[in-house]
């Protein structure tokens, strides 16, 4: 393995030095101790490299900028894909194509709540993706307080009868976002639970880390018996304010007016573009990133950060003069947000096709802070052939990590039907300030952050191309 | 001077130890080293005393959260005055009035801004308060792009017919908050300039430091013979948004509604309160802050912090057992927003009676960040005056600074009649991150610094109390 990490990594790191206007660079990673022992020069000199050239991060400003937020089944969707393809074309890819789907529209439009009593104040709330519509005139009523969700689903069946139910609890901050999958089950679940008990509608504290006056949206669902009714999100701040009400007077009332609509089957899309491998064009590493967004915000940390890295890295590997000899493809998922639609489609689209030739695949979905670790997916062969690329990226800072990884939330329906699959975990310690907020914009990503995530998805792809693994061991 | 000021330090400090549950504090502040030196931990131990008790903290709490926004002239305002009637009264202040005056009224309603062309993306925006509304369907129109308000200050005039101006520019960060005074100019004059040059509407980037998707409101001023158009603020994100859009395309049109209304005369009021001096009753320090919040959030840095730390002073004094030689006289300023209505209304009330009584008068209206320095107004005597209780305040890390203050906003009406100031400067590098939008709110606020402007007021007036100077010299 020594000599094929020496060349891979060397020559893909010297080719982009001397491709760019960075002639200047020099960059000595000719040895092993150089590039396994992380010398910062180095570190310093590619992150630059991927930095001036603007590989990743020029896309999402592009992106985020002349498309701006891009709904689910949405003409804005629609106009990402139309951007995506010629960008795809503008950038030198093969074989761009756009695979269909149907998907069920929502929007949103005017959306109010406010405290009517003990005072009048404003709240900051959205509906939550899915939530059927307040009727005309909105819902006022008195508010039953439920510090968790846990609370709500334990208690007693009826009782909440012409009532809002609020559910307050806050989301733990973490690097890897483990607090996510706690905090969001009142976001699911929490108008089934409230509409068993009588509720007319639900509000919840944000899920989200942020002291910022933005609701956090994200979709819910409703169980199939369930009645549906309202359900939205009001900001932290609000949140802390409605819990300081509630600790100086129980009798809160609320009105609340979210204005939703269904608006029935809706055309989105995956958008597909490919590097053809050299030697093994079959052979397919996939690398992907949702390209619809939520629609408060422009989409830029979610995911447009994900759309960026994955067609800066391709760019970058492309523009190296580096011919791989696997295929790298590139999938922009579509209308991820209401259900993983696009992974989902994909699946249906290639199971019969090419799908037992994929190699390996991942998603980069989860901001644009900075890869800390490298993971595998499931199976002894996934695990040793990334273990066997891991040592690659410690030039980068990023470490090798043990258990399982789904390889992303889109890539979950293709890892079901036995597809290796690797991810590169970025620093999401932040991620949950911004998600699925009106403040997700360009300005929050740091192009220092993007650089080192191009690189590490361009060492990435070069190095699963040349592995002898297949990753499965079949 | 020396005995002076270990007499009052040190009796202040080891009477507020002795009078709260802190009676195991032991403020070894009895010599003259330890005062001046600021030992850590006496200013550990004074702070934790104001802070254990909440002085200032809790009182800010209450009024943003029973209250909430207090737009001068509404009835929210109006229940403020009602709250701080009752909170003196609860604290046990002397003299409780209300002195009312008369403001214009004028409030929001649905405002909305969106890019329409070359993409279709919304704006976060609000009216500067005062503005006139949009026609009815608001004003859709080619958009004439400015740099900086000078720009267009500078340009010919006429050009932009039927045009809606946007006048770039950022406010630089600052301690001082001296950033503010520059960037304010578009807010204040740039419907004035627009109009000249025949536009239909303006937007300004926000006057702020901030990278959130809030805007900024603020009052605007329409010159006597100026033609009135809308002006609304965007927020900081979307300023930068519009500026990569024209960046790209020069073609962008904007649909903008801000619904705004006039309202007619409407009561303001300013609420005082007192601890009358033991020795010298008639002469007053007048410590204030203003009552009125802008109506986005719940005025808590701006200026609910000044409501706790001045009337969370006095308590705290009151507290501790000493009777000041002179008055005390809180005031809460009315209607200070809307072009410092109570700070004029004060002087027009009082000039005929008691305004020439007036010792020293300051107001804390930058937040509820720390007090770094302590200033004097205008006058030899004002100066030598402060400049003499000044190193009483090293403890608390505050150091004398030169220069005139004229003491805070709603000050400057009697500082101009002859009233001597003082200022407690607070670091305002974060002030206008919040300063005027819906995020300025009461989880924005730090204990531990409200506890050290607490007791660095507390300090002040009872030393301006015990001072031998009027601070006027004649």
């Amino acid at each position: 393995m020594t000599s094929f990490k020496l060349l891979t990594v060397s020559v893909l790191a010297l080719t982009l030095a001397s491709c760019g206007a960075q002639t200047e660079l020099s960059l000595d990673i000719t040895n092993e101790d150089t590039i396994i022992v992380s010398d910062n020069a180095d570190v310093k000199a590619l992150s630059e490299l991927a930095l001036s050239k603007g590989y990743g991060y020029n896309i999402t400003k592009s992106l985020t900028t002349e498309i701006g937020p891009r709904l689910a089944g949405t003409a804005a969707e629609e106009n990402a894909r139309a951007w995506a393809v010629a960008k795809f074309k503008a950038l030198g890819f093969e074989n761009i194509s756009v695979e269909p789907f149907s998907v069920d529209g929502w929007e949103r439009g005017v959306e109010t709540a406010r405290i009517t009593s003990p005072s009048q104040q404003n709240l900051f709330v959205t509906a939550l993706g899915g939530s059927v519509s307040t009727p005309r005139g909105g819902i006022e009523a008195p508010v039953a307080y439920f510090k968790t969700f846990d609370d709500l689903a334990n208690a007693p069946e009826g009782g909440l009868d012409g009532k809002i139910v609020y559910i307050s609890g806050r989301m733990e901050r973490a690097r890897d976002g483990a607090g996510y999958g706690p905090a969001n089950k009142k976001r699911r679940s929490g108008a089934t639970e409230a509409a068993k008990r009588g509720a007319v509608a639900v509000l919840i504290r944000s899920v989200g880390t942020d002291s910022h006056r933005f609701p956090h949206t994200g979709q819910m669902r409703y169980a199939e018996d369930a009645k549906k009714i309202p359900i939205g999100a009001i900001s932290g701040p609000d949140a802390d304010q409605l819990d300081r009400v509630f600790a100086t007077d129980q009798s809160v009332t609320i009105h609340m007016d979210l204005n939703t609509r269904a608006t029935g089957a809706k055309m989105s899309g995956n958008v597909i573009a490919e590097i053809v491998g050299s030697e093994k064009p079959n052979e397919i590493i996939l690398i992907g990133a949702h390209l619809d967004s939520w629609d408060l915000g422009t989409g830029a940390i979610d995911d447009g950060a994900g759309v960026g890295i994955v067609m800066g890295a391709a760019k970058m590997l492309m523009d190296s003069g580096l011919k791989p000899k696997r295929t790298i493809r590139v999938v922009l998922f579509g209308a991820e947000e209401i259900g993983l639609k696009g992974g989902f489609a994909y699946v249906d689209a290639h199971k019969d096709t090419d799908l037992a030739n994929h190699i390996l695949a991942t998603e980069s979905d989860f901001g644009a802070g900075r890869i800390y670790s490298i993971q595998a997916g499931a199976g002894e062969e996934n695990i040793a052939g990334v273990k066997a690329i891991a040592p690659e990226f410690k030039f980068l800072g990023i470490e090798f990590q043990d258990g399982a990884s789904t390889g992303g939330p889109d890539i979950g329906p293709m890892a079901r039907e036995g597809v290796p699959t690797i991810r590169l975990n970025q620093d999401g310690t932040d991620y949950f300030d911004l998600h699925h907020t009106p403040d997700d914009t360009f300005d929050k990503i740091d192009p220092e952050a993007m650089a080192q995530n191009v690189t590490a998805y361009a060492t990435m792809i070069w190095l699963a191309s040349e592995s002898d693994s297949n990753f499965k061991g079949e």
